[in-house]
């Protein structure tokens, strides 16, 4: 489907950030290591605070055995759509820096690294969709998560596939969705925004 | 200067991810609308849960009279090299949803809504750089935020300018720096990284 059809800019810019979007429906084939390589490689250079790179990512495919145990962690919601996905990510990030003192920017510098592996992964030809639907409690125990890492999100990866092998309640979601203007979210030199 | 003599990607990915570097150096020229409103724009098309958009953003160029007020927010090393900036850019959060209910993941979606601001405004020419080191507790004062809203970050934007005007503790630092290995932030299945 034509993002075009649904996704106008009002500002002239690169169709990469307008190209991308976060389908539900996925194929469930297997993803090459090289493209989630490619992924985690333009995540990399991602900007951060003091340059800490507190972005972390444990990432299953859906053919491993760690799969059923990170694809547990999503909400039944969720699971009705993501069994489709060739591989779930986890992002994580260190919340302090190394001389232990707290990063105040973890979670936002993460933030920048997704964006740049959501990117790379969709020039590859894939898609990708974050997921916050997760046991946050569970997540950190099933991931084997060490103290003073925060996780973030779960992001699905997989290749498009067909909009009919969806569960019905997502069918009709199945479009790029839209945004609000930039009068709602700029303004200049003090705060007006909504 | 040639970002590829201080940067090599480990695996092959898009050269804007590599070659977007946050420099210190700028020139200080008055930035255009245009350039801002399509920094803003990619902004606008990153992906957040819900679709929420809790990006907020309060941009001041060098020659507004709001530019002293931002800029006064700014630590004093940072202030030796950002007052060559053409603009900054204070980049805020909403934390909660419309509901009421807690948007855990604000600042991670605000910080992939800051990549995609960075990458465009690289592609149209300009730079960006991060600013941790401000007075985080009078920026919500002087830029008027509404309890909320968390403010993330500043960002210094503008045209790259010469090394040998920036002070000279910066000169030697004004390169594309380096990452670590993908070992050292991804693994499968459980959390193995540093």
């Amino acid at each position: 489907m034509p993002v075009r059809e649904h996704r106008r800019p009002d500002h002239d810019i690169d169709p990469l950030f307008v190209n991308r979007w976060s389908p539900r429906a996925y194929t469930g084939e297997e993803i090459p290591d090289t493209i989630l390589e490619q992924g985690f490689e333009a995540a990399r250079w991602a900007p951060s605070a003091r340059n800490a790179q507190p972005w972390r990512f444990i990432h299953s495919k859906r053919q491993s055995s760690s799969w059923a145990a990170v694809f547990g962690l999503l909400n039944e919601r969720n699971r009705l759509w993501a069994d489709k996905a060739s591989a779930l990510i986890a992002v994580l990030s260190k919340t302090t820096y190394d001389d232990g003192s707290p990063n105040h920017t973890h979670s936002f510098d993460t933030g920048a690294a997704w964006a740049n592996l959501a990117h790379q992964l969709f020039l590859a030809g894939w898609h990708t969709r974050a997921i916050g639907g997760f046991d946050r409690a569970a997540a950190g125990n099933v991931l084997g998560v060490p103290e003073g890492i925060a996780v973030d999100i779960l992001i699905a990866v997989g290749r498009q596939g067909p909009v009919d092998a969806l569960a019905e309640e997502f069918q009709l979601q199945e479009t790029p969705n839209g945004r609000r203007p930039l009068t709602a979210f700029v303004s200049e030199g003090v705060y007006r925004a909504g």
